[in-house]
């Protein structure tokens, strides 16, 4: 079996597969108890990113369980800044936090090191793929350049990352440079998953939703285009997955102007407007992942809604946002078998 | 002059006016050194709420300072469920805070006693017109039933309302009997608010955005209806805004399917589908709040694309959010002038 013939990727390339193939956002992940073990065992959420043995271990359960027809390495895109030495903790209950960049700072960041940070990472996508059954798909990811630095300006979540917008008005070109410099290591962490053996990769640009039209193009396309071109210019066939979550409307030529393979769609993207990006290639997605904490009629009532509208077409079968920690394991088993026909 | 002689109630009207008529979301705010002042002297944020003389106070400052077209009445889209005593609590840092509501609770809702724990609201409102000039709107409001529902449900603000969704999906009846019951008690306050002197209303869905397509139809723009509907039946000439936050694409027939007058607009919506919109109809909004923060180039440059995209249509001016903490008072003037050709 060649590369190419792993479903997800057969369908990046535009084919239309019955039944889709199917992974989950947070697939592996605080809804399963094998993932709460090893998390225990691991030290901190970072300790278990940098861990190979672990971060392997936790990637493929999913796997294990339901057999997706992709793993997804396990990671976090705030791995970027904490390899830029933003002094990242991920705290229990209170998300995410660093250390708040300011317009000194962004002019002091430098891509020295990075690679050798990340090192841990890239050996996990190596051992998940001498790991993985054959015929499964490995995604590697990253953030989009506009998601990393909204958590980089504010050092935090925060209501629409207002933080970050006001940032961008106030300092226009000195955001513009964190864009861009986000977007070159990036785009390099993309190369080194890709050459230890992701098959695909996905960006995240996970508040993509709190930016106008004209910032939309600026702040998420265009740094995502420079993104794509860099790790295309490096390796021509890399298979990349782009996922704008709320970007609604203006989803409409996102995947011309990324020139990603496939687009990803949060639960809120209109079904009929999603016929209509189709058109253009694979699209992903997007069950409301509170569908699947419900479970019952609600779960296939939303899964045969989404198979209806896109399944004449290129689709991987995904949530539109990540399985949260709440979902019941039985209801993944009942999706997957849904999605597959069983 | 008449009511209808009203800059902001000709725009919804479907006339369209140069300059356009403005108002700002929250334009009554923490950003005001006389708000602040009123605010501490108030007790607690509904002791102000439920004080017809300070909240009066309040709602006339900013038109005082600014001038704005319209004066909106000060108070919260949470006022209801404090009607029907689910325990509301404004805790700084914490935002709203409630009992949360079960199936059973529901089930008990009544409309007995909302009417009158909402007559100082009432009041405010008569006392508000008899102060104001007779040229400025006075706009009342509420909260959808959706919104309202969703802290209802969860007890407080939640990522994208998770806790409602999912108890959306798991009993479907319960919800929707929810809903209607927000729908008619909501209808029969803004019947009130505009007998005692309110132009016009704006129903406020700050969570709209979150909802898929069937659901944003059946959760989101079913009740508004209802409600549009309930109020018209007695009060035929009432003016009506719908502000459905975040619901992007899916405002395409949400005027026609409210049947609202003018529907707003938060900062995400692209100008360039703001201009279909406005050919049905009026719109309200755009400006980025954060715009309003940075000042300067960014805040002109904002207002410019907002008049050359809009102002040859039925516009009512405004931010796509509400005016935050931060805004510095200078840039309200900044910003008036420049809508105003000054």
């Amino acid at each position: 079996m060649q590369v190419s013939e792993r479903r997800i990727v057969r369908v990046l390339n535009g084919e239309t597969l019955t039944p889709p193939p199917l992974w989950l956002m947070r697939q592996a992940g605080r809804y399963l108890p094998e993932y709460r073990e090893t998390r225990a065992a691991a030290g901190s959420f970072l300790d278990l990113c940098y861990n190979p043995e672990l971060a392997t271990e936790v990637t493929l359960q999913p796997i294990r369980r339901y057999g997706f027809d992709a793993a997804i390495l396990f990671s976090d895109i705030l791995v970027i800044p904490d390899a830029l030495k933003r002094n990242v903790s991920f705290n229990v209950g209170h998300g995410p936090q660093m250390d708040p960049i300011d317009p000194e700072g962004i002019a002091k960041l430098s891509p020295e090191g990075v690679s050798a940070h990340l090192k841990p990472v890239i050996e996990t996508v190596s051992r998940i793929r001498a790991a993985l059954p054959h015929e499964t798909t490995l995604l590697g990811f990253c953030g989009a350049p506009w998601t990393v630095a909204t958590y980089m300006i504010a050092g935090k979540g925060t209501p629409d990352q207002a933080p970050a917008r006001l940032f961008a008005y106030r300092y226009p070109e000195i955001f513009a440079r964190l864009l861009d410099f986000l977007a070159d290591v990036s785009a390099d962490y993309l190369v080194e998953q890709i050459d230890a053996g992701a098959d695909a990769v996905q960006i995240f640009d996970s508040w993509a939703g709190v930016l106008g039209e004209k910032e939309f193009e600026a702040y998420a396309a265009r740094p995502v285009r420079r993104m794509i071109q860099s790790v295309r210019a490096r390796r021509p066939q890399a298979k990349i997955i782009a996922f704008a979550k709320g970007a609604g409307l203006l989803l409409k030529d996102y995947r011309q102007k990324t020139d990603a393979n496939a687009i990803g769609l949060d639960w809120s993207v209109p079904l009929s407007f999603a016929v209509e990006l189709q058109k253009d290639g694979a699209v992903q997605g997007n069950l409301d992942p509170m569908r699947v904490v419900a479970g019952g009629a609600s779960l296939d009532d939303g899964i045969d809604a989404i198979l209806q509208a896109l399944g004449q077409g290129p689709l991987i079968f995904n949530l539109g946002h990540g399985i949260t920690p709440e979902a019941n394991p039985d209801h993944v088993t009942q999706l997957v078998k849904r999605v597959r026909g069983l």
